[in-house]
């Protein structure tokens, strides 16, 4: 069951999820319904090819902190989210969510014009009624749009606006967990709150 | 610090976590935003006056999973919510809150039913402006709301209609954590999804 | 199952461990065998009337820590230990073991006399070779030789002299898992190594 | 600091320890001193060359668990076996230690038999006593005496005669961790004790 490529991506998760704990600056960027880190395969086109964090991670004694194992299949949204995001952008194969408010997005989308990286958005309000309620059918329509806003491109940070009873969060993607992890906890450390 | 009846209380919350993690049929009740269990001292006024689960529940290998330790201050919103309800009938203490779909809600009118329990709902819809921006000032007016709802007492199990950016949840109330677990775990037996 | 004396002694186990997990001077006073923390009813008889440690306290990260949850019957060397001594002095209800070598013990018999403690030891020589060999039959022979060196009374501290394949361990008994965590956690601060 | 030799042995380690957990027959073969399972790089040298897991293995809730994380270095004792066995046999990388009784003992010799595996023993009464008392300094003795025992060859299991103070235990040598951990669960789930 187990290969080259996925025991050194387990390993790499191990790392990468190493740092965000090890990052107290990160909690306050966890949602209320938690964060999750995920690593696709090379090849990866369903859930079970891509690694996340069993039960995501929380905050715990101030810090972040896993819930359960690194494991493949563990993330079903943020799984689907890089699966079709990797049909833009094959390089692209992990990526991380937190936290979104009105001040954190003005924040981001300085940071991202600093770093020179795509920043984007899924504006729900467009999103058709019929996709919606699928939360699997919605990836699609909800990558599609991501990419549009960003001009025809994978975007490296986006976020969506909230919708009925969703939680709105942030998402960086990138090449490995290990780069993702380095630049979400970047952020962490230099994102101050509107306080 | 601690004094006798927080030692009791700590025990207790113990054996009433113990119930909700050995009750498998729980984790799909397990909103995104997770589950909290809290407990209140008999004068309870703030938020370290309550007993919660540091981190909440998560579901972790298919299973019910406290992130961290019990503790006094875990919480902030489960524990606003008893200190407030207990203005109305001080001897609701404990409280858990779990998923909140339509299908669940027509369920669970029906289970409030049989057992002879007040249900209620509160209807964001109504809520103030002003209010609904602050966390911490909307507890007041989601329980006034709540019993009001309910004729004017304190309900047994009543929800949240869902707010832009918010999960809805559903609460269950009670005098002591193992009947509140007791009771949770029931619904989360007796209750088979819309599928 | 579980009745008000069993809350109370949850709750107060709970606050002990925090105590040794919070202290890392105790980690280097952990044995190779771990450190089991019990704590018995005030009518003990049994093994299921002792609440322990499931996995007793390990080192990890350079600090104490819990391997699993507390709970009655977790314990089987340590609870008999506390059981037995009961026999002699009813009044005491809990005990923890931790490291032993010479410089330790030299070390803990000034400490004794400071604190006015019986300081004793079982010397393992003079172990009957029937009783030797089963582990539940030696306890009334150790008990009862840690008394006997004591001079008829239940020591505070004592030690056993190893034995082949048996670490040595030092024990440190009282009425309460709070008041020994906080007399272990005491030694663990002010005791430094032979170096 | 982590290259891909170190990524993908983290990767391998994660999956033996999960083979470990769900070993439930592995619980009886811990012994007190817990189990350690190791890893060690192609070009070994020093302990933090060589995976292990941070507070070993014990049991919990009557199974194998993992105290803390698998990292580099948190091992001593079977990180410096392994580094000198590898010396004889630089094939062997990985190794974990269990229990030793005479009754274990007899059935392994046989199943090393059977397997075509070498079998054998350090009798710790021919250990010169300058040694005995270095903990490091008596592994290059220990490991010889293994080695002259089984005539001149690294053995797959062998095993320590119990010295005073010390827990006996029999370790498994071989090439990777999952290798290792397939093979101590296969004498656990074919081995029953005495009784």
């Amino acid at each position: 069951m187990m290969d080259d490529e996925g025991f050194g991506m387990l390993g790499r998760m191990m790392v990468a999820l190493e740092m965000i704990e090890g990052c107290r600056e990160f909690g306050p960027l966890i949602p209320e319904v938690r964060t999750n880190l995920v690593y696709a395969r090379s090849h990866a086109k369903i859930r079970d090819d891509v690694l996340a964090i069993d039960g995501r991670i929380t905050v715990v004694e101030g810090r972040p902190r896993a819930a359960g194992r690194v494991r493949f299949g563990a993330s079903s949204h943020m799984a689907r989210l890089v699966i079709e995001l990797r049909k833009v952008d094959p390089s692209l194969r992990a990526g991380i969510d937190f936290t979104n408010t009105p001040h954190l997005t003005t924040w981001l989308a300085d940071h991202c014009r600093t770093k020179g990286w795509i920043f984007s958005v899924i504006d729900r309000r467009g999103e058709p009624e019929e996709i919606r309620e699928a939360e699997a059918a919605s990836m699609p329509w909800k990558v599609a749009e991501a990419v549009r806003a960003a001009g025809g491109k994978a975007p490296k940070i986006f976020y969506e606006t909230g919708a009925v009873g969703k939680e709105p969060v942030s998402v960086l993607v990138g090449r490995d967990p290990i780069e993702v992890a380095d630049q979400a906890c970047e952020i962490a450390r230099k994102y101050h709150g509107p306080g």
